[in-house]
């Protein structure tokens, strides 16, 4: 179907574009008359403003462009409701797009939003992200921004992140506090800043705990999968049997680890007890239920857009706007995985 | 940051406008040295096309639109990742939008989408959807347009489902090859087509193996959540202690299904069998493993931009477009959850 134009209406009426396009706006030197007449057969009509037009006057995109890892994982599709729910709630849309951990993609997407003139980006980096041109790029380029949950330290640009540290830090002290000895780490990749202050998070414990560290206890994942967590499980078995503690990067790698325990009828927690991390709604109905860590996924999507708007209105009153760091804060949830019958009685 | 014009570019380069423009399509009438000149300098300023004026000239937005119930979802968040990856390899950025189930929120986000002059529609229906004024609008305006899973089977559009009669069937079928005598069904809200195809091929199935059907054993979920599995798992037991297999809607509400019968010691699949259905990925690592039928999310999402893509070139080539229906094929996917011991052996 061909749609309506204000020059349509126009002709119909035998009136101005100019007149019509007033009375659409309820400007006062046109008659109340003519503002009916027009109104009734834009709306018989189905008359729709030309958005592309009217973004071409206001500068205006009322859209705003999302980069995460993934979708299909529990704790992104939390954050996503959270941004979506709160855009649409201010009048914005959501472009929604997966690096799928590629860097590549990544920059590839970055230049896609900035083409698309969306009015902020908000990115969570993929865990390939070595560099950041791209995010450089959005910075000179004076685009609101918020980077979330895995960020680049470095970047001057506003953050909704948690402190790994100190999350993995109580995660691991969890495990001692239940009699935990020997503790291994499945960690994440290399790169991704989270994945390091976990790391570093699990090796300040055992320091503040005087449990010696030992490197061959830390088995880092590539792709962060169950299939991980069951593997490394096995590994850690055949070449640790004594280790009494295993906490993972993530639940998904800590299910994995339990499936592995349960299939071979390895005790959870007597002989190992397993903690994870974001608290993934899996968590609760796995056996035995896993003990992780509160990760505020929602609120961390609330806090990223909401940080975004108060940019992009910044922009438009012409006002400079400071960089902005939120904290998020996070809890050890204590389940069957990791309690030691001696601690429940 | 300013937005660099062709202006400034021609101003700064002493030429034209038009040259400018001509240089940066790489017309045959401007010389090479020119041509040079100006890319270097558009490269120089950070240069890009205004996406705006762009959409105006061409019509087109590159963009389409996306409604579903839910993003937080392993099924929804499946279908989401295939269309972003598929739009992104065709060039189209997708615009989520999440309906939480409200025909109300629905309606208001299809205004937005057609406003916003998306150059397609996929949309999986709300469970409120109970009238298809809006729908019927996006069709009266020839909008590309894809219902996929949750749809109106009366609506004059491209669909792709699954058959959710057959699969239901053959999901009660196999409890009863496994020796289930009397099947509860704790089924979806009333409205939803899917839930009330999943109802009637659990009666089939009933019907062809001649067991009475009795409406006191079918409990409707207002939300589908597993919160609605314990509570009606345990409204089953009291209300009828001799039910040997139960169907649910969903995984989701099979597993608080199995939670319940797990803190009761109520034996699955000796006592109790049960099924779900989607194969969450969940459903492989709760205890003991989930049976449910496997339906196809990343071929529907796949299928559903595609069809959704036919239809835009058809648009853009002014050819008539026929709407298609698809339906993907499921499977039983048997997991412990209902293998009788006798039935193993």
């Amino acid at each position: 179907m061909k749609d309506i134009t204000l020059k349509e209406i126009a002709t119909k009426l035998g009136i101005s574009i100019t007149t019509v396009s007033k009375a659409l706006k309820n400007y006062p030197d046109v008659s109340e008359k003519t503002k009916k007449a027009v109104i009734e057969l834009a709306h018989n009509l189905h008359y729709t403003p030309n958005s592309f037009a009217v973004n071409l006057r206001t500068k205006e995109s009322k859209t705003i462009g999302l980069i995460i890892p993934e979708v299909v994982h529990h704790f992104f599709s939390n954050i996503i409701n959270a941004i979506i729910d709160e855009a649409e709630k201010n009048g914005y849309l959501v472009i929604i797009l997966q690096s799928n951990e590629s860097i590549e993609l990544e920059k590839k997407q970055v230049e896609l939003l900035i083409n698309k003139r969306v009015d902020g980006i908000l990115i969570s980096l993929s865990n390939g992200s070595n560099n950041d041109d791209h995010i450089q790029e959005i910075i000179r380029r004076n685009i609101p921004f918020v980077m979330f949950d895995k960020i680049s330290k470095l970047s001057k640009c506003s953050k909704v992140i948690i402190d790994d540290q100190i999350a993995a830090f109580n995660a691991v002290q969890h495990l001692i506090d239940n009699g935990c000895k020997k503790i291994a780490h499945i960690r994440g990749p290399l790169n991704p800043q989270n994945s390091i202050d976990r790391f570093i998070g699990y090796k300040k414990a055992l320091e503040k705990n005087n449990i010696p560290f030992d490197p061959k206890l830390v088995y880092p994942c590539e792709n962060v999968t169950f299939e991980e967590g069951y593997h490394f499980a096995k590994q850690i078995i055949n070449e640790h049997p004594d280790v009494d503690g295993i906490f993972t990067i993530t639940d998904l790698v800590a299910v994995g680890v339990l499936s592995f325990l349960n299939d071979n009828e390895i005790k959870i927690p007597e002989k190992i007890a397993v903690i994870g991390f974001s608290n993934w709604f899996m968590s609760q109905v796995v056996t035995p239920k896993l003990s992780t860590i509160e990760q505020p996924s929602h609120e961390m999507g609330r806090e990223a857009f909401n940080l975004l708007l108060e940019e992009i209105n910044c922009h438009k009153e012409e006002k400079n706007f400071e960089p902005k760091q939120i904290v998020l804060e996070t809890s050890v949830i204590a389940r069957e995985s990791s309690i030691k019958k001696q601690n429940i009685y």
